[in-house]
């Protein structure tokens, strides 16, 4: 798709005129309401345009002659074919078919043009109207349908609907499909057929409910038995009466007050929003002044459309002919939850249809499919054969609430602890973060999120770990600088994929006695109960984007599952039950894809005993977490009692458009895990494939792939170099850069806001504008599953600009 | 909208064939599967039969003949009109109009009876067709969009594609005009026209990446220059061939798999649901069978499709005809979400433009349009002077976490303690509930909830309080047991308004004295430190829908303004200043319309400091919740350093879709509430409206509204006297009946079981079916805020019956 900006300008209206079908009268429209903005009266001179994007079959040319003569203004059409059928078709045999980005920025720069020349003489008004060919859905040339081709500008839509028998349907229909898109309606016209099929009047009151302008125009005159000199006369009339007559009027000033109130919108949308608006996570001290809130208009793809803020520079000339809105690259995927694209239209029809079917329903003793298919799938695609039961719930901290309150329940039953009265903690890693809720916060580390939470009691012990990192072009494993003595020298590796190549690693007896001897300190010298080892496996994320060592976590959960930690013993009953301790893998952050797999413990090779998802669950739409669990677990809560169960439940607890939009995300990212663009990322990353560092044979995953990401391996060497990184991460779809920073201040450094700032402001209109978020002195930046290269190698270049030359 | 089951039958296919616009060839489409079906051969006889609800001119009689003559079979329409227009104009000038509810029931009756004609005739199968008028959303004869008036029963759509030049667009939109209102289509049949503009081919494509089938059936003959014979000929020639042949067969395939599927999936669910759902607050080991757990197919409305299942008592009779699924009216709203109807489309389109404009788009340092909205909206409409800020989160959980971290900091700040070492609870209620996250459990007293949940620790002290309550056909306050002597015996009123007629009630010496004393004691004795009044106002949900003296919520929210819990002084720098401990209002329940208001704070004439909103919010649909706070609990975030912040949030905080869908339900609710079906029920509860039982003027309430219900006065007496009743409380959409319970075991009782599982599973086919939940000893229901008297003064005669005659 295209990255290209919201079409929106401050001194020129672009509608893009749809039909409900073929046939309905959209040259009419337009041609009435060219004629009109070029006569129309008032202190404003319109500078009038029209633009047919694809036009096929010689009635289309005739349709450009037709605008010129009565409307009188110029006709531009960008692609012109001479069947007269469907673009798709007509593109067809050896024509030049250009691709939806073709087209698209081809649009663009015209309407760029139009704003140029309005901004040149200086109170004039542009008035453009792009006239889409066929109906709402009908295909461009590249097969796509022309309302997703054009979704990425959005302009506001005039539909013309169907005055015919069936009209109302497809009226109503082609609105539907736009909505869906994302589109705004500012108006929907209906020629008055007179009262044969009140199609108009129908319209009206339908859209009107819907808060949707509707008019009624006059029906076009009865030309059949005319000469062509007579028509002529006769259309002269109608488009002179007309034009200036009350609908046509009407719909002209609702065009111009829509327009009105988006740039309204835009400018107030900031301050009101510092008015009244309480941000998650943000000092708002830090906020000095609105125009420090970034405003979107919408997203599309990988970007979000945001307002022009004075922080951007921009010179006066550039300001005149660009459009209100510039395209971001949603760098965070925001907040590490996007998957699909935004505005991902098989999404939006998957939401409305689960909320079509069912709206939600209670989930208490009932089911429902999306759900049941949902939890089945989870439990297929994860392969661990110790998972057997789901349970829902809204987000990754309640998440991660119940995977706590499973593990512990279970721990205190078999060790007869009395959770109630005793302190029972979990173990962790250090920089571990696993959500805002006080439960989810209880498991982790005291640390910058939580100090200053009163109800917030650390209960547990969060180990030291190694970690994983690119610096000098080299893969490192180093150890924690207080392990130093424990853990040895760092080690290097020549390959990404060498580092989870655990079998050719083998176990490690000093990972493995260090945490023997922590627990040995913790729970026979100290007396203290552990109830659970709760980790995010292979990346902490708002730790800092934490690489771990994964043999470490790999030998923590071989040391813990041998481990006595009560005088009971420690029998299995088979070996899906869990000893020791319970295995609660938070994969919030790392699953489904995230890192390139279905499943981050599958690099660790480990089979947790509860395994917690959410954020891309959804694809990146809405708000939806699953828990699972081994029958183990499920079993401590088996009991005569209704105060024995799991007594835990949102009341959307597995909402079923969340449930069925999961399915669908699901489908498509496991279409994408296996298809031809992830074997490009995938080649890419394995070009010494033939050979390992040391010489030996292939390390074979779980799901047979190797380490990979999107990320270019040769733009994360050249940073690795660069005198301002410390050192970069790169694992499926995440890059984390971690600059040098002399103040060692952690999540408080300012060492990466410079850095993040002018990757959003400071870009030449050519170069693609980055939104990144920074966890301390580490900037991090994330693709969705399905972004092309092209798009990141632009961020990359972009990132290594900022960065300065080395 | 009409209570009827959906359509689905063992023994009977029916399906409904829908055009993507007129003259796309429905009839030849039916003609053909009659047809075929007729002649089928195979082991199964087909019993065929061709229903068209509402047909309109002289071309649809002729449709009629058509389809008699080429396939073969019974033909009846339900509702005939003559002229040639659509039939919501067809149907005016004094013919009979059937409203949806009619023409539903009526179209329901006839496939009844084609179901017992095959269950009667040993190893027939019905097929039925249902074929529709124009196209997807042509108004029928009440002008409602018929896709939404056949929605109820949610039959699986045959959609015939439109073969002409702009086919394609209006196909698709028609197709996804049908999934946004939780259709089923199970095909997609479009002519093939030879070539020339292919629509059939592109739509293959299109709807197979959808996962729909699409079958291409070959062109209807050629028959300008034909005599009428010839014309029969041809036809005949053209049906008996393609009737048999490849494309017509697939297609019959695909229906009858189709139906097959649904039948092994209904079949199936219940045990896969038990093998692989954990269920949230429920205890498996009471999930005896598969059976127990009821299997929802859809909703529509007020109701659920439920499977039948062996608990259900049907004679064999009933079976024969009956349909497999039932409509159950949803009696606790979907855990008290739901308010405005199930499959609402509106809702639904409102979620996919939503999701169609942005996804989900980042909030933290940005802005978009439905968020700012929703925040301004509900700052609005709680007409609170106090509140300033809007904090997003995702259920009523987090955001009671987010409003206690918010009280507990202000508090914590002001009185200079420090909350991370010094214990600093809440004030609350005995059987107040607000959330299962370990914070907002900590909020709520010890109970069943949390007993056994082993990071729980209960922070604060929680009061005894006066309850309201229907007893014996009167009002009644009562106090108590354990406070019988400090507050007196009962106060008896007339009118349940005049338990919330505050004003000429007065203040309550008695209660103001009593809880100073429980504070001083607290604070002055045991120097126990409080940092925040936390209440559910008026009714505490899952408690036991405990109905609390509005008198008595105020004297607590006005003692604790004035107490001194720290020796820093408490001195007010405005009136919207927080005082002696921040006020927390949980309206998760109570607020937005459940009681008849927008907040239930108003009842109490109290404005909170911080307002915590969820369910309703979204109108029923999908997860999404505010906390509200004033300046003066803002301002305890403010500060230098970013640990100052309150450094919650989720990763989909403020998700377009769930802010989107509030806007626009919220639009819906406030229209509710000034139209005229509340009007209805408002003044079925203010017929003594001239007078009060104290004979004093009329209470005046913030928003002008008396006390009053959706459930009928005159049942809730009837209830309140029935010797199974210990009392009854109806406020709003909200009815709760406390049934007599002689072991008095509360939340483990099982006095109310056994009305509830007869409610739902031993009803006569023509009586309504109500799944309702049950607190303990008490059951209640809840409508939403667009039912309409008749469903419920069905559900009350049920309700009655099944208590048995008093």
């Amino acid at each position: 798709m295209a990255r290209v900006a919201g079409g929106l300008w401050q001194n020129l209206i672009a509608v893009q005129v749809y039909g409900a079908n073929t046939g309905v009268g959209k040259t009419v429209v337009s041609t009435l309401l060219g004629r009109h903005f070029t006569r129309r009266r008032g202190k404003t001179r319109w500078n009038v345009s029209y633009i047919k994007p694809v036009s096929t079959g010689p009635s289309d040319e005739a349709d450009e002659r037709y605008v010129r003569r009565y409307a009188g203004h110029p006709v531009s059409t960008l692609f012109k074919y001479s069947e007269p059928v469907s673009p798709h078709i007509a593109a067809r045999d050896g024509k030049f078919v250009p691709n939806n980005e073709v087209l698209v920025q081809r649009l663009f720069g015209k309407l760029k043009a139009n704003a140029r020349a309005c901004a040149m003489s200086r109170g004039e008004m542009g008035f453009t109207l792009v006239e889409t060919a066929g109906g709402v859905l009908s295909p461009g040339p590249s097969g796509t349908p022309q309302a997703d081709i054009f979704r990425p500008m959005r302009m506001p839509v005039i539909l013309v609907g169907d005055h015919r028998l069936g009209g109302i349907a497809s009226t109503i229909s082609a609105c539907e499909s736009l909505l869906i898109r994302g589109y705004d309606v500012d108006a929907v016209v209906c020629f008055d057929d007179g009262g044969k099929y009140e199609n108009s009047k129908y319209l009206k009151g339908h859209f009107e409910t819907m808060g949707i302008s509707c008019f009624e125009l006059p029906w076009i005159p009865d030309m059949e038995k005319c000469t062509e000199d007579e028509e002529i006369g006769l259309m002269k009339t109608y488009y002179d009466d007309e034009s200036r007559a009350g609908p046509t009027f009407n719909l002209a000033g609702r065009i111009i007050d829509q327009h009105s109130q988006r740039l309204k919108d835009m400018k107030s949308m900031a301050p009101r929003t510092k008015n009244v608006i309480w941000h998650p996570f943000t000092q708002h001290k830090s906020i000095e002044k609105a125009d420090d809130i970034l405003v979107f208009d919408s997203a599309y793809g990988d970007y979000f459309q945001a307002k022009h803020t004075s922080n951007s520079i921009q010179s006066v000339e550039q300001k005149a002919e660009s459009p209100l809105l510039f395209p971001a690259f949603d760098g965070s995927a925001s907040w590490w939850t996007q998957g699909l694209g935004h505005g991902n239209p098989q999404l939006a029809l998957a939401a409305a249809y689960a909320a079509g079917r069912y709206g939600h329903v209670m989930f208490a003793g009932a089911t429902h499919e999306p759900a049941l298919t949902l939890a089945e799938r989870l439990l297929k695609g994860l392969e661990n054969p110790r998972l057997t039961k789901v349970f829902y719930t809204d987000d990754g901290s309640t998440a991660v609430e119940v995977g706590i309150k499973m593990a512990l329940r279970a721990s205190c039953k078999r060790y007869d602890w009395d959770g109630s009265t005793e302190d029972v903690g979990i173990l962790g890693l250090k920089g571990s973060y696993h959500g805002d809720t006080i439960g989810a916060m209880d498991a982790s580390e005291p640390c910058v999120y939580n100090k200053k939470v009163d109800w917030y009691r650390g209960r547990g012990y969060w180990f030291d770990f190694p970690t994983v990192k690119m610096s000098q072009g080299r893969w490192t494993v180093e150890p924690p600088a207080v392990l130093k003595e424990d853990f040895g020298p760092s080690e290097y590796f020549e390959e990404l994929d060498d580092v989870f190549d655990l079998g050719t690693r083998g176990h490690s007896p000093r990972y493995e006695q260090y945490i023997e001897r922590v627990l040995d300190s913790l729970v026979k010298e100290q007396g203290r109960k552990f109830g659970a080892l709760v980790m995010e496996p292979v990346i902490l994320g708002a730790g800092g984007m934490l690489f771990v060592d994964p043999l470490f976590q790999q030998s923590l959960v071989r040391v813990v599952r041998r481990y006595n930690f009560a005088s009971t013993s420690n029998t299995l009953e088979d070996e899906n039950t869990w000893s020791g301790l319970p295995v609660v893998f938070d994969e919030v952050f790392t699953g489904l894809y995230r890192l390139g797999r279905f499943s981050a413990a599958s690099f660790l090779q480990v089979h947790p005993d509860i395994s917690i998802h959410a954020k891309l669950l959804t694809g990146g739409l809405l708000p939806l977490s699953a828990t699972l669990a081994s029958d183990s677990i499920f079993q401590a809560f088996w009991g005569d009692e209704k105060s024995d169960a799991l007594l835990h439940g949102h009341s959307y607890t597995a909402h079923p458009i969340g449930c069925h939009v999961a399915n669908t995300s699901l489908d498509q990212m496991q279409a994408l895990s296996r298809g031809g663009l992830w074997r490009q990322y995938q080649k890419s990353w394995t070009t010494k494939a033939t050979e390992t560092s040391r010489g030996g044979p292939l390390a074979i995953h779980t799901d047979g792939s190797r380490a990979w990401s999107m990320w270019s391996k040769n733009t994360v060497m050249r940073l690795s170099h660069h005198p301002r990184v410390d050192s970069v991460i790169a694992l499926g779809s995440v890059l984390a850069v971690s600059l040098v920073d002399k103040s060692g201040s952690g999540y408080t450094s300012t060492a990466a806001a410079g850095l993040r700032d002018s990757l959003l402001n400071d870009v030449a209109e050519d170069k693609v504008r980055v939104h990144s978020r920074v966890l301390g002195n580490v900037l991090y930046l994330m693709a969705s599953m399905k972004t092309k290269p092209s798009h990141l190698t632009a961020v990359e270049d972009a990132l290594l600009e900022k960065l300065g030359k080395a």
